[in-house]
């Protein structure tokens, strides 16, 4: 392996994104070794029997000795709970990350435990499927995508440069933003989504039997979009609404806003403002799809079948 | 061709459903002679170009002259001008239907204009893509999709067995339902998730230029799913929430309820209240998941490059 991005890799957590980052790491030989460590027996086996790493483990002792990088991959509410747990078997001048989806609460419950926080370079790749644990993962899911470095002020500038020789081995673009800006633009552009998306499910889900039924069977064309991403890991999701309330409260207060504006329109029969509304909503989509962050493709680039 | 569901077929608009419907109709033999008409000029010889059709017109009279079977594929909110200007041409015993989004708009539009009303049996393809046009349409839009008939009580059987045939041999799941049963259930799985979706989109729109341009730098995730559907024909959402206005408010304040009781979860630190509602979420996804009306590939069935 020529150049690795780092020698020793350790990962905390072995879900969807332990289990790509361990995949990615070594088919894009980003890492010589690479230990996972996970507090589930269960996920500990799996890893072994899917042959993630070299070493996977229950014990922190024996996934953190001799790393140069270690990346936690928990949800982020179990990020201070690890952050104690492997603090005290970190080598000297290991670079320490993590990958939540919310930086500011994830930052005030790792770096009270840390001894160099200066080499905590906190870290956020935006890819991801609704699908959770070990076998969920694959190498190339953070390929052309996202991965926000939020270092603090005080950051050691060799920790950040090797974090990021990390992420762009793995395919990842790599931009560095503030933690409090991470945080308001993330809580628009991911995290009330979520929460809105989940919450038309289950509105959905209040309805009788009968109709409940239809509404699934009847569910293509809008709800069925809905559906998948509130089908995503709800104990993440808890984690991260809670983490970032502050900032997901103030976003639900604009679009409870907006929202009315619609509401009245549509009781008012004003199909010139729906209609100026609707136009300005299809530009920003093609704002999205020239950024090459998604397909033109008809159907999301989802196979049509038989075509 | 053998045991064609039609002889002659007219479709009056070529869009995506319009042209989708003349591309399947040829492809898998359910009409011997196809015709399309759109008041459009540059539609009509975009139709032409693309070979769409027998015959595409912006006559009315030619379009819909000796056909048995003539579906209206244009938005909503122009059902009842092209019904009083198809109906004098209309042959004696033929079947008219339509592909609304909102059938009792459409009903009440449409009907007063017909001389044999229990020959006019609406309908509406649950299927779809946000691009429009007669060169966004392709043949297998309606395979293993539901297609809802919402024939009038006094219909004539073999109108409705007639159109159940042509769906069927287009590959559509087809069942029958009441006009407002339909406008209810679509209200919910389709209408208002197109309304939270145009609605979040503009949201993120009114931040200002450089929060806007991050929001749509790290779309993926959660907003970009958005931005798709969000990204629908303007003109035909604009007449589909007026057409059915009832039905989408009061769904709307169903939503608005269950919202309210999510933001006050989150002030509340409910954790236990929040990880409670994102597994019952996760539920609906896996009912609609086995009913076959998605795939549970990863992202969606979206490829993922270099996978």
């Amino acid at each position: 392996m020529a150049d690795p991005a780092c020698e020793r890799l350790a990962l905390i957590g072995v879900g969807l994104i332990g289990s790509s980052i361990a995949r990615a790491a070594r088919q894009f030989g980003a890492a010589r070794h690479v230990a996972v460590m996970d507090s589930s027996q269960e996920v500990v086996g799996r890893a072994g029997e899917l042959g993630l790493a070299d070493v996977a483990t229950q014990d922190y002792a024996q996934a953190v000795r001799g790393a140069d990088l270690v990346i936690v991959c928990t949800p982020v509410g179990a990020c201070g709970d690890v952050a104690q747990s492997l603090a005290p078997h970190l080598e000297k001048g290991a670079v320490l990350s993590d990958v939540g989806s919310v930086k500011g609460a994830v930052v005030a419950q790792m770096t009270p435990h840390l001894t160099e926080p200066a080499r905590f370079i906190p870290a956020h790749p935006i890819a991801g499927t609704e699908f959770s644990g070990p076998d969920a993962g694959f190498a190339t899911l953070f390929q052309n995508r996202w991965c926000i470095l939020t270092p603090p002020e005080n950051a050691d500038g060799a920790a950040v440069e090797k974090l990021t020789k990390f992420w762009m081995r793995l395919g990842a673009n790599v931009e560095t933003m503030s933690v409090a800006h991470h945080d308001a633009v993330l809580a628009l552009t991911s995290h009330l989504p979520h929460l809105i998306a989940y919450n038309i499910v289950g509105t959905a889900d209040d309805f009788g039997d009968e109709t409940r039924s239809e509404v699934i069977k009847f569910s293509a064309s809008g709800f069925r979009d809905f559906t998948r991403i509130a089908a995503s890991d709800p104990i993440m999701w808890r984690d991260i609404f809670l983490a970032n309330k502050d900032a997901v409260l103030q976003m639900l207060g604009r679009f409870n806003e907006d929202l009315s504006v619609l509401q009245r329109m549509i009781r008012r029969n004003d199909g010139q403002g729906l209609l100026e509304f609707f136009s300005r909503t299809r530009d920003i989509r093609r704002s999205i799809v020239e950024q090459g962050q998604d397909t033109a493709a008809p159907d999301f680039g989802r196979r049509a079948e038989g075509r």
